[in-house]
């Protein structure tokens, strides 16, 4: 019989122990002191919404308030409200791959999308491959369901493409599942037409299935945002999305996962994904009620002007850091992100790239997330979603950085800087 | 190395395998013929805004408007606006008990909030014991995450309070929590304050924390209804509540969790309360920014009219009910709901409750829930959200139909058709 232990701290589970953020563990541990007589300039933030020039359309809002008036109050299927379905089916529909509102399932946010496909191809004896550098909250769901994972590298050096022959050596008897991120938070890169046939090729070779961070797509500066659900022909793919890059809401929480099959092999996990979406009962129907016509209303132009932004400020960050010794950054292709190589032996005094940024915070009150948490170590991520005078007064003080820090001398240094807490 | 095989089924994992809907499984498993000469009355539902009669206050939707015009579209700390976490601090507290926006942990719904609280102390290896009869989400959620549970009886004899020894003796070295659902759904029962301390003393005799589903707090016909958090001088709860019920907006899915804990016992549960909102980042911010608005705003002759009315629902329930000897209703005190004991022994060619069911279906076109979905038999949950013409006319139907049914001679039968799914 259990004794009575009324003074000692309640036990929590494996499970809340090993739900981990990395995001959040980097932030606790970085010493944040920004320079009192300089303004403290963010660039860390994936939050659109944060300065105020990133609003959604007022497609959007009218939806939402007409909703609101329409008794949009009560329980909906637990995957979603039909129409809501409907709409977000017919939305993704191509030539190649027609939809119905049975291979949708809306869910709280994409993150919740995410947990749901993971929840659904992960177990604790299957790993799920998950890209390197890639978004953090793949490990955060992966520790809280117990989900090994492996990592398969993107090169740095050529666009963050995908390493397929390591991301093939990875693969055996007990792989769940390949999740892919395009366009890809943190890189801002997206994978050509030819690469995504590439990657779906070598899941088709093992019949393995793919999970697709898709929540930036239709977010590239030029050419096509094409989903990895349309291209593939035999391997299913559970494609996650929603409202919160595109549309501009990422604190509504509304998000949806589709499924990619035409070959019928989803069978068994349908009944798993609509299960899972059971036990939290869904995401709030007020929004869900208005997808249909926030879908239809938009207009194209909404789209571009936001593209038109996001390249504008990718342009004024690649322009003003490129000839900088220390740095390099990298143009992205699209989403909301550059990520900017710190060349450490090039700079005196800062043992690697954490260190470069809390000096940059403490000296000059600017604030890039540390690539670290995505595995990946000497980045830096900065945002594009930033107002052009901030991103210009941000790029004028790292530049006034690095040259205060230049080496005179170029030394020889260790970049297997990578926190202990991302090796796989 | 995995070999092809493209064309075979892609496998779930045991996570998905062993999450279940109870109340999904019964509603697709009992034969749904509706006699098609009688409109079909459903008294099966718990949304309260299935028939109209029920709508959230006015209050409610303009603070929901007025959060739609001031930028509320960005992310907020993944477990709660502050301001919405100081709001319901503030509601909830109580000369003996008070609280801070740090005790409040907001969640997708009551659902996500519960899901949080047993994540957190439940494991593979310790349990935690739920009511029978009790809301079947109490098992999905430990299915999802395989956390094995013990049932603890409510007494139907006595008003659905709980049977102490019997509590007592589940107890063991494995035991993580008492899960307790007051004002409860499905019985409709509440505890008196005089019981809840006898709960919270067994609690604190074997140093067990309490899970308290509380959802239905405030909604009780006469008389107090006190939080288990608010009495609880020793034993640390967590308290799971939300907009639904009381609010009468059950698909916003904004709902929270209260830490109560007078003696710093919860230090670690805290830190994984937080870490576990994180996955899928919380609630919907539209409705959060609106919490303030909506605890200060609706006039407690809202709360008032919508307790009158559930009251009027009971009373005419019992009233119709309580001389047909087939029946045996059991006056509510709160919640949304009644059960009713069906004499199977009293009817002819009715074997058991869930038969008593289908054919009240197929005959008179009436669906009551059958009970053995919360894990007892011979009975079945009415919801009181009902408006007054369908509940008399559904009344006026089931007393015929047992009078089409009553048996002539008084049978013995077994009254132990437990659904194997709902046996521990």
């Amino acid at each position: 019989m259990r004794q009575p232990v009324c003074k000692n701290l309640v036990p929590i589970s494996h499970c809340a122990e090993h739900t981990l953020n990395p995001i959040r563990k980097l932030v606790d541990n970085l010493k944040i002191n920004p320079n009192p007589d300089k303004s403290f300039l963010r660039l860390s933030i994936g939050d659109p919404s944060v300065f105020g020039n990133f609003n959604p359309p007022p497609e959007v809002i009218s939806a939402v308030s007409e909703a609101l008036t329409t008794s949009c109050y009560g329980y909906v299927p637990a995957h979603g409200l039909v129409a809501a379905r409907e709409a977000i089916a017919q939305y993704y529909t191509t030539p190649k791959s027609t939809l119905t509102s049975e291979d949708i399932y809306i869910a709280s946010g994409c993150s919740d999308a995410l947990r749901i496909a993971m929840d659904c191809l992960g177990d604790s004896d299957r790993h799920i491959l998950l890209p390197r550098p890639g978004f953090s909250l793949y490990q955060t769901i992966a520790g809280n369901r117990g989900i090994p994972v492996k990592f398969y590298d993107l090169d740095p050096n050529n666009n963050w493409t995908v390493n397929l022959k390591q991301l093939e050596s990875l693969i055996d008897g007990n792989t769940a599942a390949i999740l892919v991120t395009n366009p890809s938070n943190p890189c801002g890169s997206a994978f050509s037409v030819q690469h995504q046939l590439e990657i779906i090729a070598v899941a088709e070779k093992y019949g393995l299935p793919i999970i697709a961070d898709e929540i930036y797509q239709g977010m590239v500066f030029e050419g096509d945002s094409r989903s990895f659900g349309e291209l593939s022909d035999n391997v299913p793919v559970l494609s996650c999305g929603g409202l919160a890059k595109r549309w501009l809401v990422p604190g509504w929480r509304v998000g949806w996962l589709i499924a990619h099959d035409r070959h019928g092999r989803l069978a068994t996990v349908r009944g798993g994904l609509t299960r899972l979406c059971q036990v939290i009962i869904g995401s709030n129907v007020l929004v869900q009620a208005a997808i249909p016509k926030i879908l239809a209303n938009v207009p194209q132009s909404f789209y571009t002007a936001t593209l038109t932004k996001l390249k504008k400020a990718a342009e004024i960050l690649y322009s003003e850091l490129q000839d900088c010794p220390q740095l390099r950054p990298i143009m992205p292709q699209g989403a909301m992100y550059m990520m900017v190589e710190i060349k450490v032996d090039m700079l005196e005094d800062i043992a690697n790239h954490m260190e470069f940024v809390e000096k940059l915070i403490t000296e000059q009150s600017v604030f890039p997330l540390p690539a670290n948490i995505f595995g990946i170590p000497n980045y830096v991520r900065l945002v594009l979603t930033v107002p052009e005078d901030i991103l210009r007064e941000a790029c004028h003080r790292i530049l006034e950085f690095c040259a205060q820090h230049k080496a005179k001398v170029l030394r020889k240094k260790s970049r297997t800087d990578i926190s202990p807490m991302l090796s796989s």
